[in-house]
């Protein structure tokens, strides 16, 4: 229901709301091919063992290219299809006002209210769209693998202020050295006052590394927890996604009022040149809450 | 002006608009690599041969990982550089009220207002937003290249739909029959009724084939031109262009009602959970325009 938005969306979020607050989330991102997905199916291992339930959105931008959102799905299922303690669902909606971007917030929050105490949201990290997403977890873990340059790409991408732990995946390759060079130079762009974001090596497909990695998620939840920092980023993240639905609100009702005869006058004379695009527009927005 | 968006952009769209019209449009698309910006070099000499100017806007829609745009603009003005009927400019804008879909038909007016009758934009066919820009064109030609897939690919990313001519580049390549088939399979798909988009084959590293694209582009227009079905298009594309101000205006208003001593009360109700976000953002948007 809430991906597919609407006002029954609405309903589901504001029925939840009262009901969340206390799961933790962890956004796992990425260039693409960097191993977020398998890196994620080991993390599920490391929770598990602790005996605590976790879910995971994983955000598929349904990249006109790409549309591989169901075929994640199954594949990320199979390790844990028969866990009763895992819950897993991709993402890759258009319908929900406001796109991905809201709707990742209202997904995660029906994880919450479910009773979910972790819930990791993971997506590629290249567009707009998907770094806000990511960004707006508890904690934020980056996976670069070793090459020339991919530390460059990431910060390009903007994923090195977002950080609060590194991952360098496929860290039995060569370059490793490098990249975590690369990767110190850049820590100071990262993480909160008084948090520098540590660099974990894994090799994902074997599973090295990937308790360290969570032992580094739940360092960061402490120092997050005993700062008061979570509390701040939390009220920062509300005030964000108030503004972002009020965005999307006002929109949706200029849209609405796109329609009908004295539309197609206005848009008749911005045809004829007498009047612009911009007037016309601010014609139809002008008359906004009279009614 | 126009790219940094604001008051300043919307003054400059108003003050031109009633100047255009008289230019033509025609965009061109593909997946990144598919050899788009050679292809517009060479058709640039085509048009030059008939003694026509041209204004190229070379949209670059700033992904993270590539922030091109300036490069793009230097290795594409080198062959045309000193032709004073050759206007080339890239555009990676993101400051425009509404973004690159709102900037990019505003530009164009521009130069159509400055007396150019041909305007190319050219963009990486990967994003909806890419798509729309381009789909907004009179023409629309959309390059893809020999190899499995291919065509499939590009069927995926909605660009079977919105072509009006489709070009197999670098068609010197092993596997351009198949690709040809591919395409002429979807032909179907595309198109205005009356009109079946060509498949026109190129190497536009060395030339070949786009003189014939360019009497393609041409055909395309008398075709709108004659069926009446170029005004119905642009009368379409005008209506989503107000639309789309409208839309942005209204979310641009509704962002600037966040802030503020009453809006950080509200915030602080929801964090206590004595409201949602949705219920929230419903107060922000509700007294719009009472002012």
């Amino acid at each position: 229901v809430v991906e597919a938005g609407g006002d029954d969306a609405r309903a589901v979020g504001a029925a939840v709301y009262p009901f969340t607050g206390a799961a933790y989330t962890v956004g796992i991102t990425g260039a693409p091919g960097a191993g977020k997905s398998t890196l994620t199916g080991r993390l599920l291992v490391s929770v598990r063992e602790t005996g605590d339930a976790v879910g995971v959105l994983a955000v598929d931008p349904s990249s006109p290219f790409t549309g591989g959102a169901i075929l994640g799905d199954r594949i990320r299922m199979q390790d844990h299809a028969t866990d009763p303690g895992v819950f897993i669902r991709s993402m890759a909606t258009r319908g929900h006002l406001g796109g991905l971007s809201l709707a990742v917030p209202d997904a995660a929050r029906v994880l919450d209210a479910a009773g979910l105490p972790w819930i990791v949201i993971e997506t590629v990290g290249v567009g707009q769209v998907e770094v806000e997403i990511v960004a707006a977890a508890d904690t934020t873990v980056v996976v670069v693998n070793p090459g020339w340059g991919d530390a460059v790409q990431a910060a390009k991408a903007g994923l090195m202020e977002i950080a609060d732990v590194f991952v360098l995946n496929k860290a039995d390759r060569a370059g490793v050295d490098d990249t975590e060079r690369d990767l110190l130079t850049v820590q100071g762009l990262a993480g909160d006052r008084g948090w520098v974001p540590p660099v974990v090596r894994t090799v994902a497909t074997e599973g090295r590394g990937t308790a360290a990695l969570w032992d580094a998620v739940r360092a960061h939840r402490v120092h997050l927890e005993t700062t008061g920092a979570l509390a701040r980023r939390r009220a920062d993240r509300l005030r964000d996604e108030v503004r972002a639905i009020a965005r999307a609100r006002a929109a949706a009702e200029a849209d609405g009022r796109c329609t009908g005869v004295a539309f197609e006058a206005l848009v008749a004379r911005v045809l004829a040149r007498e009047t612009d695009p911009y007037a016309a527009a601010a014609q139809v927005v002008g008359p906004v809450g009279d009614s």
